[in-house]
């Protein structure tokens, strides 16, 4: 059946508006991580920086506390919505989430970059969809 | 059976590790709430510092900001890990993660007082096992 030009402008704009809105909420689990790189405020402020930059994403404020005895949380605002770390050094384990909204940022990229960088030795990655009404 | 008095000492032990440990992220979808309160920054600020307050949290920073031509991002960074709201003002939505760590604070108190204060007239609240190795 032929669609209507119209009706495919409708359904190209609707979809535009959909891609736009699209909210895709990451959790990574790293397990088996470097202890000494979860406990480093400095380094995970760096290193959440640098994979919401590699990620595409525009990092607009960043704020990071250091807890006693140990463990760290760092969080970066972005342009397309957040992405944090927590750190519990005592079992080598770090909790993420990489927030996005729309099509801009990676969060694929954002995920095997911190993989990386705080040696995961095994980690978990969910994504769930948050239901934006549009 | 009779349980050893050693094994109830290691059983107890191990069931307060986990309860310290225990991570639960709540995800919190909220629909057709009014348009002014969602596009002021200001007034999002304190809602998300009461509600962290009124659920036994302790707020360590908090950071927004203002989009344009509107929507608004509140991040509070807390003793018990993170709550943040974005908001689509003109989608009448928001998405509201509060994770928490431990048991010191009661997440399902935050979200009600958040439903309240935005005046959100439908909602969608899920709860994430976050699956720390304890």
């Amino acid at each position: 059946m032929d669609v209507p030009e119209n009706s495919q402008i409708v359904k190209s704009l609707l979809d535009e508006k959909n891609l736009i809105h699209q909210s895709k909420h990451c959790l990574l689990d790293l397990y088996n991580c470097d202890v000494l790189k979860l406990n480093d405020e400095s380094f995970l402020r760096c290193t959440i920086n640098n994979a919401a930059k590699k990620a595409n994403a525009r990092v607009l404020n960043l704020i990071s506390h250091k807890f006693e005895p140990q463990g760290v949380t760092a969080i970066a605002l972005l342009s397309e919505s957040h992405l944090s770390i927590h750190t519990w050094p005592e079992s080598h384990y770090a909790a993420i989430d990489i927030f996005t909204c729309g099509q801009n940022m990676n969060p694929d990229i954002a995920s095997n970059y911190l993989i990386k960088a705080l040696m995961a030795q095994e980690h978990m990655l969910r994504f769930i969809n948050r239901n934006h009404p549009s």
